[in-house]
């Protein structure tokens, strides 16, 4: 890997702090607070690193006004170091790897009704199909798939292996992750005399800007109308969007999360892993859902909600399971007993 | 895209059902019963649908006998208006889309060997290997896989970037999604001195016909013998069919649903998003286990089952939680107050 | 499909068993105890097959020394059979696939500054990209991506379709499945005030040696340092480790199960299918954990751990769940019946 030689006058113009110490001492690493040797910048957020930070070995600190002076680290000051730390993190990542090679690969396949504005890389292996529409700066990885009328937005990064299938929308500035599928479709079958009849799915998905799709997540057409993904959403590895989903800005949702068909999520919310949310529900905006919990039916005030069962030991829990299932008649007991 | 037009009677005669109005008029849209407008055509199943039915500005509506007479619209009238729009779709669909371009691109890799029927097509960096058996109308999507000695029946649709590895068979009229993966090696290791020796899988996997498999599920090759997907069973997204199951016919299976190994489901059963199902268990005919349920022990009766922990608000879960983990001795407690 | 043919002297030896029967006799199938006929080799593992051991028609059984006078097959006696069944699987593998083709298909791009050491193989559609090194005898599948940096350790096969993204490190003698996705970014991401700020992850995932990571599972690539997977650990289908998870030597995990940021998984644990774990936990060595647990919490003892609701009847389930959200209720009521 190469390495990053940065100024800290240079990062704290960047991350927007306020530089305390010598700005032309230079950092070669990003390190969390426990772990900084000499060379390193790192970051606090608040009073339960102040001891750590008392005792850091690292050239620099990105802190909050009340720490700035517990310690004699070069310090970049400002009201939120976390966002620092990654605003840091972009510009490293800047440094580290460029802004790799614009151009279409020789071995790619681009049809001639693909339009490519400036900027566009389509890296080795990748397909884009007629009348695609690629904006500025986009990048197709090796392997990607983009199909027939996709349109992605400016400054877009689709990684290596992704699937965008035919007609769906990107915005720009996101990032759609390697074994990711967009537009694959819904999971729709009419009951038919003799099996399933397949509901062919007419729609597509609509994606705004900003927005994150992980690992392997997919993200269903819808039926007849748009699966719909708006701006700001962060979504993890793992996830099943299904059709004629709607989630709104700026949800973020945790790995292996599944959501059911037709389904609504407001804004604002954040949804742990593993969570699993059945169909044609609604969720209204700023609900947090921890991880796990199986979302039966539609919230409809902001807070906090759970469910399921907290590890215990096999022998304990298999004691508690079996009375698990005779719940409903101890609870008829005990309103015999009270009465 | 492209737009569709279609007369009534043409779309009547293509889906069964008996036209009542002019024929010669024709739809521009398929829309649900709640947002259709002049121009469209849409469906009601049943009675919950009367008052939209009588407020719609649809042009055309596939109905039941039952409700002939509640609209001006152009009726299209049949026992089973679901299937008929299900219906709509793929005569929607075909005319949207066309059949595709048969032929196999410049970029694709086909072994010499490999044998491919009339109509087949294999789009761009698609690989096939060395005996396999296309047959006619297949079509291999960009970037799919097809393994060694992989057979795949006449009108089966490989999506792009789906993988089918070597000896694996699948039937006629199927499909299979973007990012699934048929064949890969069953998790079969022995506990050796040093760690896991690892169980090479030698059996493969048995598709039938008219089956459909979601966006990255995967289905592993069987150790000895095959894993078994019977005709007519179709599988959402992001499941796991592990090595030496067996899926009967006509069973439905949404995503994000896991099945251990050596499990065995009967046919005409319907499964849940985000169930798990234990290996070496048997589940019989005509089952439905609902969402997030965990499966844990053989099902012998059809019937309808569930299991999992209904949300609730985080503060009350975390009290009923704890009570959860000492439920044995509460319920002892219930035993001893009642003698 | 090709077939093997195999000397039962060939196989014990092979397999470090000792031979009693005719060594010249040839067997041509590999069966369980329940199935084998004439001319199969099968095994048995303990009493449990003592009868279908009597029963048997195959030609060859292998079993420990405890039942070796129960059979009139030739018999390969040894202490561990089922680890003789696994190497022998290797050994039928091998002859009914053999070792492959070496060598850069022509399809395939390599960068000009990537290392291939001798018997590497690097089939259609596969990129490899600049300063990957691949050591003697890698196996690349086809459209497999190998990104900038990746070093992959001797003999280890990547299987079709498979994506290690730049970087990462994977030790020899393993195997990534396909689909499967290594050191896409992890999921971080810093609260901003017009929404997510990512936080770009500078780690990679090291992954040890004789590590199998099974289809469209994904390693996360660490935020500042590594993700890692130590030598030895099997990994089946749908696993998400997100990143900066740390898994300890020979600890195998089954299909679906997810692990969220940060955590720690000791040496030799077993982990069920579609368990979900939250971040920042310790988990020690020698930790079983059943199928479906939701862990919750660290573990500190070496045991067996479990949760989750078992399935009952929807009817039945219904009525008990709606007790569970009043669990603490009832306790409470219990309680003062008591006093």
């Amino acid at each position: 890997m190469n390495t990053v030689t940065l100024r800290c006058d240079e990062i704290a113009t960047a991350i927007g702090a306020e530089l305390r110490g010598d700005g032309a001492t230079v950092v070669t690493a990003i390190a969390s607070i426990g772990t900084a040797k000499a060379g390193s910048i790192t970051f606090i957020t608040g009073k339960k690193f102040a001891d750590a930070l008392r005792a850091t070995e690292a050239t620099a600190v990105i802190l909050p006004e009340a720490f700035a002076d517990e310690t004699s680290a070069i310090r970049l000051v400002m009201e939120n170091p976390y966002l620092g730390y990654a605003k840091l993190t972009g510009l490293w990542s800047s440094k580290l790897y460029g802004s790799g090679v614009s151009g279409v690969h020789d071995s790619a396949i681009v049809a001639s009704t693909a339009v490519l504005e400036a900027g566009v890389s389509v890296a080795p292996q990748a397909v884009v199909e007629s009348g695609a529409r690629l904006a500025r700066n986009v990048s197709i990885g090796a392997g990607a798939y983009i199909g027939e009328g996709v349109s992605i937005g400016a400054g877009t990064v689709i990684h290596p292996g992704a699937t965008i299938l035919r007609d769906c929308t990107v915005g720009r500035d996101g990032e759609i992750h390697s074994g990711a599928v967009v537009g694959a479709d819904g999971f729709g079958f009419a009951p038919a005399p003799d099996g399933w009849e397949k509901i062919h799915q007419l729609g597509a998905v609509v994606i705004g800007d900003r927005v994150s799709i992980g690992a392997c997540t997919t993200v269903d057409r819808g039926a007849l109308e748009d699966t719909v993904i708006s701006d700001g959403v962060i979504l993890d590895n793992h996830i099943q969007v299904a059709h004629n989903v709607i989630i709104g800005q700026n949800t973020a949702i945790a790995g292996c999360t599944g959501i059911a068909g037709s389904t609504t999520i407001g804004a604002n919310c954040r949804i742990g892993g593993a969570v699993s949310i059945v169909g044609h529900i609604a969720i209204c905006d700023d609900v947090l859902i921890t991880a796990n919990s199986f979302v039966n039916r539609s919230v409809v005030q902001p807070g906090s909600y759970s469910s399921g069962f907290p590890l215990e030991t096999s022998a304990q829990w298999r004691k508690n399971a079996v009375r698990l299932q005779r719940l409903d008649e101890i609870s008829r007991q005990v309103g015999k007993l009270k009465s």
